[in-house]
């Protein structure tokens, strides 16, 4: 029996929801044949939310880690390849905190790739109808910020954890406060998720299909 | 008792489903105690497309007139004002006719505003959490020229009829093989046809809020 | 010898400068075999710009009138096709007013198309390299305002007027303070609305190509 | 007195010119007080264009190196943060390789950043009314790939190189063929290549203003 944790993160920006939280509440308890899910709520601030991470995976010992996080004007589901190590925050997080280019592990490596089939998740979510792409970017901000120190935390331990970090796009309420910025449905986000675990169990190794961008 | 004719596009440019064809279907039928909705499929064909409107119209009587049509890239239901008297086919219909720079209706007015209370159905749109907004371009292709139609009708035949048009966005399934475009689930257009309807029924005046561009 | 007016709007919305101003500068007085160039400033102010347009045309005569305006965000020059008879401002002009579903003409036409050969421009602009659109949206604002009020001018002086309206992005410097949003020199500019002076005065009938929007 | 190599590519993806070598032809033999220019073409093939950029490095033995490529579709200079360790080609390069996930320099690191003063460059940039901003991704294509490899050149050689990569727009030119694409003019790009060079040449340290984004 695998274990699966799945987080989402606290509303911040002047938000009163994180999609990414609604997202991750009907997997909490969830069990399949193969595995079971915990999920957990991350804090929207620099440091602690890295803190919470790590209890969390102390605490829950997963096979795969699926960070969750909004990404306000994005229209698909988005399987970010890799984490950065830097903080760049262009707005104060939730307790006020708004580093700028300090590294999230002092002398750790510029960027970690993530070890989840990012290809072949595009790939069979875009099968199930759902948008999906691949993005070389997660921002500088406190999603970065997780991932960054979720694959830290992978390659320090050497245990054979999958992780990655998937960003989602406003809920429909959201946009219809900010005219003119694409949505998804929970209900779509939810299955695109289901989605991505699974295929993180099956497919041990990633496709071989371009999903690059020029630029 | 109320009637209300809503009508949807045939597939085109290559798609296998129209968005708005889809979501009309929950309406066929539909009754409440003050309207039942009546529903048509309109053929993407120059011509033949305000045919098949004309017809429903006479079949039906109805009080009340909405359009729905599929708008490619566009992130919200977008509530159209004017129809203009012109046909410009950037592609091919579904019967290969593609007029360039011809009128709707030889010596037809320039254009025909939508009898919708346009506004307030944004309004009440965004109120229940789906993404909406005005637009003043409904295309050159066969939705602006249906729309043209129908208000032509209208026009003419004096009744007290209301009418216009609604742009929908991609399904998921759609943007799931168009990377980077914005999608709307099925169940929130539908949610979101429903509601204009209602308003359209209730709302005799539109508001005046300011939903116009700047350029 | 022909008379051309070319028009330009003084900055607004929080700008120092205002493209079209500038654009326009480098053609007062400007002369050719068969044109004289007259240029004027248009206040952007509901009613004194349209007022101030016609004390222009009263004065110069012209057989040609371009009137040229700022579209922030847009990425080429667009030649606008037509103009709608309705006020709407998402923002209070420069004297304060912002006025809300307004006509500009009372029980005037829904709207009148532009009478330059807007697509023999776009094509003769892209063929000199530079960026060109047919857009079919002028706005609800002091813009398609004075769009409005030239076409109005021109029909009901029934003198054989050629009239229309160009919009232009962001210079670049304005573009600097707004991170994202395209710009196009000033140079460019000026050449391109040089040829579109041209392209006005030896093309008597429009060209036949599709410059259509699907929606 | 300073040496710089700036390069720029031979045009690839069926594009007649490539802007980053028509903006690089005004520097070549470029001297001042303090520096001389020296100017390459690199080809747009996956292995070629290090061979060629390393080749160039030893020919000219430069304390600063810029490298130049074409972003179709960015509106403004982007000056790239992080070379990633990736060739994920969408499209064959001039030679019809199309390396998909293969590492550029095997059991290399996962990113190198730029050793520019990235944000001080686009405060400058933007100071002198040139569009700029920091950019977290360099593609999967050829230019990043000659990024890291620029980087990694630097790193390997341990002599006080500073390197970096700017992203800059398609010429009008090209934009008139790609309707709805931004793009800058050849002599607003040179001015800013020249702002470039000076401020990495002047400022030591980069200066602390958050230019990160959220997603």
């Amino acid at each position: 029996m695998k274990t699966v944790l799945v987080t989402g993160f606290a509303p911040f920006g002047g938000e009163t929801v994180n999609p990414s939280l609604e997202a991750i509440k009907p997997f909490a308890g969830w069990k399949t044949d193969t595995y079971t899910v915990e999920t957990r709520e991350i804090p929207t601030v620099f440091g602690k939310a890295i803190e919470t991470l790590y209890a969390a995976m102390e605490d829950v010992v997963p096979d795969l880690v699926i960070c969750v996080g909004q990404a306000g004007g994005r229209p698909d589901l988005s399987i970010e390849r890799v984490a950065l190590n830097v903080n760049d925050a262009r707005i104060p997080d939730n307790e006020g905190n708004q580093p700028i280019d300090t590294p999230i592990v002092p002398n750790g490596p510029v960027g970690y790739w993530s070890t989840l089939p990012v290809k072949a998740i595009v790939h069979e979510l875009r099968r199930h109808g759902i948008p999906a792409s691949v993005s070389h970017t997660a921002g500088t901000f406190v999603c970065n910020h997780v991932f960054y120190g979720l694959m830290h935390y992978i390659a320090e331990s050497q245990r054979p954890i999958r992780g990655g970090f998937i960003h989602i796009p406003y809920l429909p309420e959201q946009a219809a406060r900010h005219p003119g910025q694409p949505s998804m449905a929970l209900e779509t986000v939810v299955k695109g998720l289901r989605i991505a675990i699974d295929v993180a169990f099956r497919q041990e190794e990633d496709i071989a299909t371009s999903e690059g961008s020029i630029c």
